[in-house]
């Protein structure tokens, strides 16, 4: 934020009370000329600035670091509200989650695009806060943003700041992680406890008077990955349990490869703070999303190696087995509940949680 | 449109009136869970689907054509208001815009994600036409769409439909196409005339009643480009001028090569419709925004059989020779006019036409 105490002006401008354009976003930022060009150099490439980006043309080039193996390319639209949050705001959401859609097809996170939809009188001072976070996480995951865009939308016809970004990654040969993969045997792992993220901007949106000091878990992923396939040999379905939480997540992967998989409602990592909102709220943290966790399924007989590695990066510290995996029933998810009983866990029906990510 | 006319129901419900979430964007389209599913297959897969969209893990895993090569990445951002105009719609514009940022870099376009943020209350038949149209385009451009993603904003907090798009292109080695390699003695050709999709846009918004009937030029030139390639050895520079239109386009290069660029006024082609327009607007069909023209900066000695191999292909049956490369002013634009005087195009100073694309 330091940057923005001394407001620009234009070049060649006298200049002795801001102008509004540089305090705040105006509809000519969006024009494509020289406003669009001013805004792009001082904000965007003086902060995220690398080769690629750098040289301004309508694509960046780049060469793959090696030529065997195979692309992931994934997409995300973040429209978060509020813009920030405890733990994170919608420039690291937007990194990171890109990244962990990459990571957990087993893909080196290279390179992502970061698109922009300001709403008019967005401050600028808003948007450099999240262009900073955005460099930060980039670096943090190891990628480049080597492609962007920018348009503006009337004050009403968006709300704030939406970033789309997408990703590529390399895939070494080898690797096949899918949800199509999981086996009846295998064990059901998750990196750490859930619900952190939903809960923490719910909390931000205020009105809830929880006070609590839950805080987002969002955060690059890849290491973990990484971590895993180092320890393992038989890594078969690797996901990121966002939007519709663990239960969404695991039926989806049920379906996908037609298998059964049964939880242990005892196993299942959830903070206390969080339990308590979520019990106050009428909520079940299960449906609740996460922006920095990892759902791993592997052969059983690596699920011990496979939690030693997890816990030994960051982010992995509380990774803890939570279920296997059944020929039946396929399609779907069931949970051996703490007294002893089965109950069916469906994926989410409706809404749950507007603009969580 | 056809599809929407049988209104499906949810699985097993007995539905005697469309329910809202069949006919309009509710939130729970954006939660993650079974009704983003839904949307998701009947909407989005029916249509776009492909072997990589339809795995349904986190990316899509692709391999490339050739291992030999680099990779153009492009992104954009589309907010144009009305979403339907003479000539296209936004789902058309999404798929071309991103294609041509791909292809003016010497690259096959391969592969594109689309990233849709909905706004409650949009009917659902609005987005099946985009997505139709999407899907014609794609078909056109030869791509495929592997990745996607879907938010819902609440009512009032977007404007309909806004679709962001990043692409992936494989460029040939030998392929060296940038806005930095302008030389002076090149010649400046355009593909067709120019300001058309700009004034077919602000037409589509009521209003000013010009009852003309300019249609837009939204159109993949990747055809155009390989048409080049093919018949030239000196391919300087490629750009689609958009938004900020011709000049702003010409004194981005003119700045990016340290060169200056003289156009000859009476070659610039423009529609008398669109002049007509420009000169009721008070505008400078100089600066309106095309969405499916080529720029091209050439040895001179190939011009001619650079505009020969343009006026075969579709969409290049305009192609002219509008201008020069000069060694000074570097980083300017100048006009010869008709009347033979000589003044300075600058770029784009602040907003003319928002949410043309």
């Amino acid at each position: 934020m330091k940057r923005d105490e001394a407001i620009p002006v234009m070049e060649g401008a006298v200049c002795p009370v801001p102008l509004a354009h540089d305090v705040t976003v105006v509809m000519g930022h969006g024009s494509g000329g020289r406003m669009t060009h001013d805004l792009v150099q001082r904000r965007f490439q003086r902060v995220l600035g690398n080769p690629a980006l750098e040289q301004g043309d309508d694509a960046a080039v780049l060469r793959l670091p090696q030529a065997a193996g195979r692309l992931a390319i994934t997409t995300d639209a973040h429209i978060v509200a509020p813009l920030f949050f405890p733990g994170g705001d919608i420039g690291r959401l937007a990194v990171c989650g890109t990244v962990n859609d990459l990571a957990v097809m087993g893909a080196h996170p290279l390179w992502l695009t970061a698109s922009f939809i300001l709403e008019e009188g967005l401050p600028l001072a808003t948007l450099d806060r999240v262009i900073e976070s955005m460099r930060v996480a980039a670096e943090e995951a190891g990628v480049a943003i080597v492609a962007g865009d920018t348009k503006v939308a009337e004050r009403g016809k968006a709300d704030g700041l939406f970033i789309s970004t997408a990703g590529v990654g390399w895939v070494p040969e080898g690797r096949e992680a899918s949800g199509r993969l999981a086996r009846p045997g295998d064990a059901v792992l998750v990196s750490g406890p859930l619900g952190d993220h939903g809960i923490a901007v719910l909390e931000a949106r205020g009105g809830l008077g929880l006070a609590s000091d839950i805080v987002s878990d969002v955060a690059p992923i890849h290491g973990l990955v990484e971590a895993l396939f180092e320890a393992c040999r038989q890594v078969h379905v690797l996901r990121d349990p966002t939007r519709g939480g663990l239960a969404t997540t695991l039926n989806e992967i049920a379906r996908q490869s037609s298998v059964g998989i049964e939880l242990d409602e005892s196993a299942i990592p959830v903070r206390p703070a969080v339990q308590s909102a979520c019990e106050l709220l009428g909520m079940d943290p299960l449906y609740v999303a996460n922006e920095g966790r990892l759902v791993a399924i592997i052969a059983a007989a690596e699920a011990e190696a496979a939690l030693q590695a997890l816990r030994r990066t960051r982010y992995g510290e509380g990774a803890v087995r939570i279920g296997r995996v059944l020929a039946d029933p396929a399609g779907r998810v069931l949970m051996r509940t703490a007294i002893g009983g089965t109950r069916l866990v469906d994926m989410l029906a409706g809404e749950m949680l507007p603009r969580i990510c």
